[in-house]
């Protein structure tokens, strides 16, 4: 048995670390949401934002600021306040005997740490020694769907390119587009201060900073983060990151090679039995996967299935998902539900308990 | 020699079907920049528009009703009406002598004529019937770029995913996508009759009408317009078009497979030295292709040049273009100055006077 393994408790102090950013507000509303059993909840952000207020189940909290003695009696802490943040009071969490479920990119690719995206490898939450992180949102989207996939037949080799709404870039980058649309409507000049160019109108291929190998962070995330949390080294993914003007859901379209060949009609039965996605294949009916379909959903949305065209073993889909839930918030909180449901196994006469 | 070559002459007698959509008026900006040698110009459109007025060269033009009788005198006659008017009145204009310049689909896969990109394959116009089509506005951008490649290392699949702009829908459609804007900004409810779905803050993955092997008619026009245009029955594109909320121009994001591989320094040279064609990959400074960059720009621009990653010989890189110019009515004009050329090459005497 590792470090601070969870307990089997009916109920959990939970804290958040990050609780006023778009991330740290969605954790909120998943957790009341899916009843997840908290004892006590604290919420912390940074200087700026303590002494704010927001209500949790009708209760109502005060933001603290997040320090080294955040954790005292915590059994969970979820992450959400940029990887900085992480690398400093996570090992405080965990020194105070919590698991720290972390969204950042801090511990991502430490051998030490699991990388979970709870529909493709749950059996990793088992050997963390006091965090899990969580991935990269765009990583985790592509993944619930490639996991049936590979299942089938092992995945050798994607390509994907990406349409990355605004808020991933933070509650703050969401603002600004709509501003700039509000400017843009009444005659006014656009300003532009969390993007790198003016997002209106405009599509931006760079997320993340640029690498010596002129990919950004984010695609690197996408082609490492992919290996660990598959298992397998192999497998090798080149991603086009772009952000455009949307609000919510990051959409992807992407080529996937197989060691067999998986026909369109074989994938979408594998979709269809695959956890966290649903199938929205119907172009005839001009039904495909969209941002505007997929915002604030916990499903990932998965269409346009088809052969690619151009190569022996490859099969092209769309997909979209709500890259705060499902990327971030949500697969965090699942996360933690697979730590409460191991725990509890401990417990059968707690089993009951687990409302999700 | 076929039929309707072009003569020897100071200036043509020009016509142009379609004089008031996005594309015609496009048309008369750029004869008038580029200075087309032009005796007489006659604009046509559909009943609707006729009796409109417009301004070309400080003189006002009439328009006029297409009917079968429009291109009496006519030496060249410049499409954009849509492939039923293109089917309609073409063989009438070439019937009456002129060389067709058509921008529609439909005559582009067509045997009998050629399909021509002026910097890909300018030899093609040489051996028309009266006919001369011009591509898709996509597959025009993406070849801009895959040709030096080509030159260089024969292009074998193509993996291309699009960003594409409203105003490639038509001028309505550009303005129903303005509409959203200022109807969200006011807090109205928003109108949707152009698009499948509300463009603002959405992506759609479906441009022209669905085929049965799941691809839309813009993705399979990618695939076969590529393989006419470079003369090559093997090279194989799997595209997948998308609409996103931007008013002008179309990004694409490229994966490309050569026999031999190309690094990206030897890319960026061959871009370098290609017609059409300026590289803009700076990441570090932020610079990279944007539709806000290429948009109203004869060029189209590339960048995000780099080593694909996920398998051998292969290259990835990002291009943008303004598909209303280089995507259709510039492509078109520079035809019918590949066709003014060869025809004076005829009359040496001639050759001062082209301009451009």
């Amino acid at each position: 048995m590792n470090a601070n393994q969870l307990r089997p408790k009916e109920a959990y102090n939970v804290a958040i670390a990050g609780a006023t950013g778009a991330v740290g507000e969605t954790f909120l509303n998943i957790l009341e949401q899916r009843n997840f059993p908290i004892n006590t909840l604290k919420l912390y952000a940074s200087k700026r934002s303590k002494g704010k207020q927001v209500t949790f189940k009708g209760t109502t909290y005060t933001i603290e600021e997040l320090t080294e003695d955040s954790f005292k009696d915590i059994d969970i802490a979820l992450f959400s306040a940029g990887g900085a943040q992480s690398k400093k009071y996570a090992p405080f969490a965990v020194k105070a005997g919590a698991v720290v479920v972390d969204n950042s990119s801090a511990f991502r690719l430490d051998p030490e740490v699991p990388l979970v995206v709870p529909e493709v490898n749950p059996e990793d939450v088992v050997w963390h020694n006091g965090i899990i992180s969580n991935p990269n949102c765009t990583t985790i989207i592509m993944l619930v769907a490639l996991k049936p996939l590979h299942d089938y037949s092992r995945v050798k080799q994607v390509f994907v390119s990406t349409y990355q709404s605004a808020s991933g870039a933070g509650a703050q980058a969401m603002e600004e587009l709509k501003q700039q649309v509000r400017d843009w409507a009444a005659g006014r000049d656009l300003s532009v201060n969390k993007f790198t160019h003016q997002l209106l109108y405009n599509v931006i291929p760079h997320i993340d900073t640029f690498q010596d190998n002129g990919y950004t962070g984010e695609e690197m995330k996408m082609f490492n983060e992919t290996k660990k949390i598959l298992h397998d080294d192999e497998v090798r993914v080149s991603a086009t990151c772009v952000r455009i003007p949307v609000l919510y859901s990051h959409s992807e379209s992407v080529t996937v090679m197989t060691e067999e060949p998986i026909s369109p009609e074989k994938a979408r039965e594998l979709f269809n039995n695959a956890p966290g996605l649903k199938v929205n294949d119907n172009p005839d009916g001009c039904e495909y996967p969209m941002p505007l379909g997929s915002q604030f959903q916990d499903d990932c949305y998965v269409g346009r299935i088809r052969e690619n065209i151009a190569a022996e073993n490859a099969l092209n889909f769309w997909i979209s998902g709500d890259q705060i839930r499902k990327g971030a918030a949500l697969n965090a909180i699942q996360i933690a539900e697979l730590l409460v449901k191991n725990a509890q196994k401990a417990n059968p006469a707690l089993k009951d308990v687990s409302g999700f």
